[in-house]
């Protein structure tokens, strides 16, 4: 899969994984709502809090900013299956016109917001690459 | 979620998510079939291969263990979300009755197996903690 099948796949999905790790290379995985922007990829904390506000993705990205990013489907008919990955760096927006813009893009993007949320800070990723696979690709 | 639960919804899932890091911490992430037995999450290569045999999943286990395994379902009502987690440490089978007991499970497990493989090595997640997250819960 092309650099450019696999942004555009990530442009269509509502829901990603997103994958860091922590200062001892520990891995923790949560699933994501997102919006890219050119080669940046934004993520937010929904308004529906998990356990505090100190999560471990952020805390995360504050020892260690690779992160990777993967768009899927899974399909009974396995030949169908497919998926699309960004790998980059992450750094945190807590504040100021660039976290307005990232909430914005967000808002824009899911109906589900409209009503509670998004709630600061976000993850801006960076991608450094796309990539992708697909079962039935030559 | 208590924890026999987020085990419950791992056996009842098709796909999982496998988050794995190498030795300076970047992490990657691929979507996995599998299957479990007690504390134990089997995960194989598929018969279509990915890039020839030697996969970053695998290598990046044999420099750091820690592996985080993820299952989730989206829907469009938010309320509905849900993830499980099984976070552990990897070990590679690649021989022997254990490679073939794993098999075993991952045959019995996909009718799409029945066809092609799975193939080894297998990987062997020794599952230290069951979580998960709920929108609705209390």
């Amino acid at each position: 899969m092309t650099p450019d099948e696999a942004r555009r796949r990530f442009a269509a999905a509502q829901v990603a994984h997103l994958a860091t790790a922590d200062a001892t290379g520990a891995p923790h995985i949560v699933p994501i709502s997102f919006a890219i922007e050119g080669d940046a990829l934004y993520t937010a904390v929904d308004a529906k809090p998990k356990r505090g506000t100190r999560l471990r993705r952020f805390a995360n990205v504050a020892a260690n900013p690779q992160v990777s990013v993967l768009v899927d489907e899974y399909d009974e008919d396995w030949t169908r299956l497919w998926w699309a990955r960004a790998d980059g760096r992450a750094s945190v927006l807590v504040g100021g016109e660039a976290l307005e813009h990232a909430l914005t893009l967000l808002r824009a993007r899911y109906t589900q917001y409209a009503e509670a949320g998004p709630i600061g800070p976000v993850m801006r990723i960076s991608v450094d690459r796309w990539s992708g696979w697909s079962w039935s690709e030559p």
